[in-house]
């Protein structure tokens, strides 16, 4: 599937949190992951530049790790934005969600010039907080796993 | 403490495994991450750039798993060069690791415009499996705490 015609959650953040170095599209530098729903999934696709070595040939780990990052939050405000009664494109303002905590299995070295695929499927753990767990292929070939535990964002947030 | 004088891990890895876009001393446009002994711990500091946000003011938490990543392969060469016998400075090829797993939790949001310090705690688990564990402080303020699983890269790698 491609994701370009389709509204990403991220495409509806509020301004004020559309600056993410990996999600905002509002930052101009940034790597613009964006997340959509794939029937009850969710769905980010992602090709790294080619400065985004491992060794060369290969996708460094701290981009696989911040496309899950970012594919995780986003999920978890496609999930909640849903049981809210809303869908991206609907123009209401989502939920913005922060990573509590990021873990991530690399299984197979990841290879480069091809477009990466992060499919995730969410389980709310309570209102506030949100798992997700996280599969990256390669020409469909799983090359890491993750889990990202998001929680909606105190409005206390770096106050 | 300032490392800038004395030599990083990373200073000595093999060219073939020098272009990683974290620590790689060849990968122009990486963050050059640096990792050095200080006393039995280890530890790599870094100043992320301003398009490394979250949210403005704070740091993206994709660089912050990136640092502690990187720091993780770091610090497991470290560990294991001086079981070898050999510091940093030596001109002796580091053995080199790749990450099986990382996870972080994130703590605090994490300012921008400040140093952050990874400090690291590496127990080998067996002779090829080093376990890292790191705290990425902020004036003094832990923000995040990490665990890399990291492995002497196999010499099939990506073959």
């Amino acid at each position: 599937m491609s994701d370009t015609k389709i509204t990403a959650i991220q495409d509806e953040y509020a301004e004020d949190f559309a600056h993410c170095y990996g999600c905002g599209r509002l930052n101009e530098e940034g790597h613009h992951f964006r997340t959509v729903w794939h029937g009850e999934k969710t769905y980010t696709e992602y090709e790294p530049d080619s400065k985004h070595t491992a060794i060369p040939g290969f996708v460094y780990g701290g981009v696989i790790a911040s496309l899950i990052d970012c594919h995780g939050t986003g999920s978890a405000s496609l999930a909640l934005h849903r049981k809210n009664g809303f869908e991206p494109g609907s123009g209401e303002e989502p939920p913005r969600f922060v990573t509590a905590s990021l873990h991530v299995d690399y299984l197979k070295p990841t290879p480069q010039g091809i477009t990466l695929k992060a499919v995730g499927e969410v389980e709310e753990i309570h209102p506030k907080k949100f798992k997700v767990n996280i599969e990256v292929t390669a020409d469909d070939v799983v090359c890491a796993k993750g889990t990202v535990m998001a929680v909606v964002m105190p409005s206390s947030f770096g106050k």
